[in-house]
């Protein structure tokens, strides 16, 4: 019988993408707009009270290509909570002007190949790491992946020494980027269609590229990897929205 | 010869996910809305009545994420019963704020790899699970599976004692669940694009993750299970349709 | 050289699947709805007179969930007739308030293994078969499918005896359905994206479930077959047109 | 090292296809109908322009099933022509009524397992079909299709002796049909997202059926063949083209 | 393990696609028209800018067949460049005429199984190659592609001597058409859904053909290569704008 991983998980997260009807924005008067980004502004100044409070993360994201316009990051202790901030935004005067693109529902999930010496939910190195803020890295890189069950090659029928020794390597492979490249890990069995998600911050996107070309000549990712799509976002800070919605 | 099972069937099952125009909603009229929501309160009283009537079961959800904004679960006698649940569905006033997302159309079966002792269509307890109340827990997770019929793992030519001990590992693996998590296993072999429909029901959306994590190292999951779309759903009940309509 | 089996072809056949605007459809005149649905039952009345003349069969059926909201099945001589059909049928006033669904081109194909006595273009029985009136079952199961070329499973490298083999298996296992499942089986190579074309007619549509579940077992379907979408319906008989469009 | 096939190039070749908003088409005016319809026949006689100098070729077709309900079939001596024409074609009054549905790039493409006796392009067979006018017959079957790359069977890694023979068998299946069914055969290797293009042109559609269900057991098409989908049109001459859109 | 292959990284590359609303743009007024061509004009103006200063490039194709009527290419120093240009372009009045058709995001790549004699980043030749003018030829073809990581064929778990031999064959293969096919080829690893972006430019779209059926036979397209959708343009000029758009 093959053993599982015990994993460890914090808070809630969704990725929202958005497509922005552009054409529809700039046909609105100044005051719809004014309106608008003033209730967007007042939605996320009671997310960044939550944050204060260390009760979530969020960040905004506009993303390169034609995915998406804009991308939420968010994360909440329960799921209740993500489904009522995203009917929530949905409620909002500048939703009429989005359109869906992709969303991806997960938990920030910290797995481990090793039995931990303390207790994982009273280890402050662990909390920090299932309760985090986003980083504040100018680039993500967002993508949701699943480990690959094959007629030869399955990950899941693996013993759990070998596939500890291959995430042993594939940590090894990434650690020439641990300094630039922050991530968060969340898992999504059961809560959506790929099995993880991942999301990548840095100040350099090329590192995106580095890290990810190098990762996938790991036995773990070139044998197992199945990758979804991959975005790219820019952090959009508070201040540069009414700049993103050219008032 | 491969030798099939036996499945004893229930009530038909519906599991209906619709998009909501949320500006078309805003930008009705009070009184618009007040019908809308009047008559879809009225509608779904009737459907009570078949639920009080020991004729069916039925709940609402609102969808986490973009695949969709509410989901109607619904159980009924016969097929013809979904059919025009749907049509009267779809001819409301509210129906036309909706846009669809997914659909999926089964029937509630108990499959046995062993002669049952009683006739099951007259044991209560088997009755019970035909003919069920949808569980109330707070959270539903529904996705469609199938078993694989690859080149060489095929489910479907495997003698029936292997796939009997492989579906009693599984079932061994989700034990310490049962208690938890609540499940409806619905078959759609000839009916929908699945062979399967897994609603599960639970109070806390982790233990999702932590079933279907934990299953997917069994041999039928890890070699045999094709897994569709995740849906993750918060229960509404009747009387939060007005805060979740806003009005 | 791999021996092909002969076959015998009857009636073109569309299955013609088509999506609703219950919206557009409620907000229209009296007038409007009263002038769409007469004609609308003109035409199905030319269709009647063609089906009375033996040249063809129709029927129309409501389809349960998401995927389609009607769908008309139509047989005719020539493939010309089908377009005619389907063009006429598209500048109708009721088509106005259709979104297209699905689509399927084939025709009314028998094959045989062995060598027919008698010539069958000349034999009642077969002809019966290839120019049939659709039985007026209460519920139709419609899906595509075709047969798996696969790299080490591959239907079309089998010797004629083999497949001969299989095929008499698959009908043994269909056999104790024979009275309550009628079908109509249409070939599509070339003409559309699947190989064939299986519609089958019951008045209980568990048995749809049941007859596909104990085939899937036999060897023919669980290694060669690839399905496509599953569609199930319930009669619409021209009695029943007004209560469905509800004027 | 694998030897290729030498191919010669003739006319470049669009597939168009288009479905029709008859909705729209029939709520404008008698007049803007009488002037879309004079405006297309008079772009189509400009086509007619070029075929009479044997600058191209061009026909009309309507789609079964709800695929498209119009497919142009165009070839001309560059990819530039190709361009203006449907640039041209876009920029006329009745393209307003056409939705986008499918459209394939290619080039007519004569390949040869052996050497020619005589230079192709002198040879004025070679000729014929390298700038050919699309012949007159009343159904058209066209289908996009490439040649498998799998991990054990793979078209391209197979010595080109062996791949020669397989096609040479093909083309005997295939011969009892050529009279009936003509062909042309494009190339689209690097222009679009299949490796060929086939049109086959019959007067009776069922030999399409019979032709390709033959040629699937061929060992070239049973182990290497890949289809895109079928699509089945009935010719519309140039007479016919206002009763087809019913002024 | 494993051994990567050392990748020297240029300017960051947007290949937009877009769709012409025809009918919107021919209904909107001249004066309306004239606007928006004059500010589109302006903006690629403030592009050449840019390429005058040796800080990107840029060009527009008219795309061939249904996928997209226009493409820009733009090479920019950063990430954050391309997510402001296209942000920029999505805001003019032209782009309310176009509708979303493909997107890829990639950063032009030079990699080297061989160690380079001197810093590719201070060799003349290499930076020519990573900082590039955009060929003026009049045809593009693109198409994204990865490599296969099949259960049997796997690229990226193959030595690193055996895929530089590879390599190598490939590009002895396209070496007769080094003159006439000019190419950039960009890496998109963790940017988006392939793993490279390929660039073809000729005055002879033939080549393409030939030059990508020619490599299709070489070990590395033949086993490993995976191609997504592949995209034929013809140049448009500043100059030929205006008649594109037909003012």
């Amino acid at each position: 019988m093959v053993e599982t991983v015990q994993t460890y998980d914090g808070w809630y997260a969704l990725h929202d993408f958005r497509t922005m009807d552009w054409e529809k924005w700039q046909l609105s008067s100044e005051q719809d707009k004014k309106e608008a980004l003033h209730e967007f502004k007042e939605l996320i100044g009671t997310w960044q009270n939550q944050a204060d409070q260390k009760k979530g993360s969020h960040a905004l994201y506009t993303i390169v290509g034609q995915k998406a316009d804009l991308m939420f990051m968010v994360l909440r202790p329960t799921m209740q909570d993500l489904n009522h901030l995203e009917n929530e935004l949905n409620r909002t005067k500048i939703a009429r002007y989005f359109k869906p693109a992709y969303s991806y529902v997960s938990i920030i999930e910290k797995s481990s190949y090793t039995k931990p010496d303390i207790n994982p939910y009273e280890d402050p190195n662990m909390l920090s790491k299932l309760f985090p803020s986003i980083p504040e890295e100018d680039y993500i890189c967002f993508y949701p992946m699943s480990k690959l069950r094959g007629e030869t090659n399955n990950w899941f029928t693996l013993p759990k020494a070998e596939r500890g020794r291959m995430m042993f390597d594939h940590i090894k492979t990434s650690k020439p980027f641990t300094e630039q490249v922050k991530r968060i890990i969340t898992g999504s069995i059961g809560l959506d269609d790929y099995e993880w998600g991942v999301s990548l911050f840095c100040n350099d996107p090329l590192q995106f590229k580095k890290l990810i070309y190098d990762t996938r000549f790991d036995e773990v990712s070139a044998k197992y990897g199945i990758f979804g799509s991959f975005y790219i976002g820019c952090r959009l800070v508070l201040d540069d929205i009414e700049s993103f919605f050219v008032i």
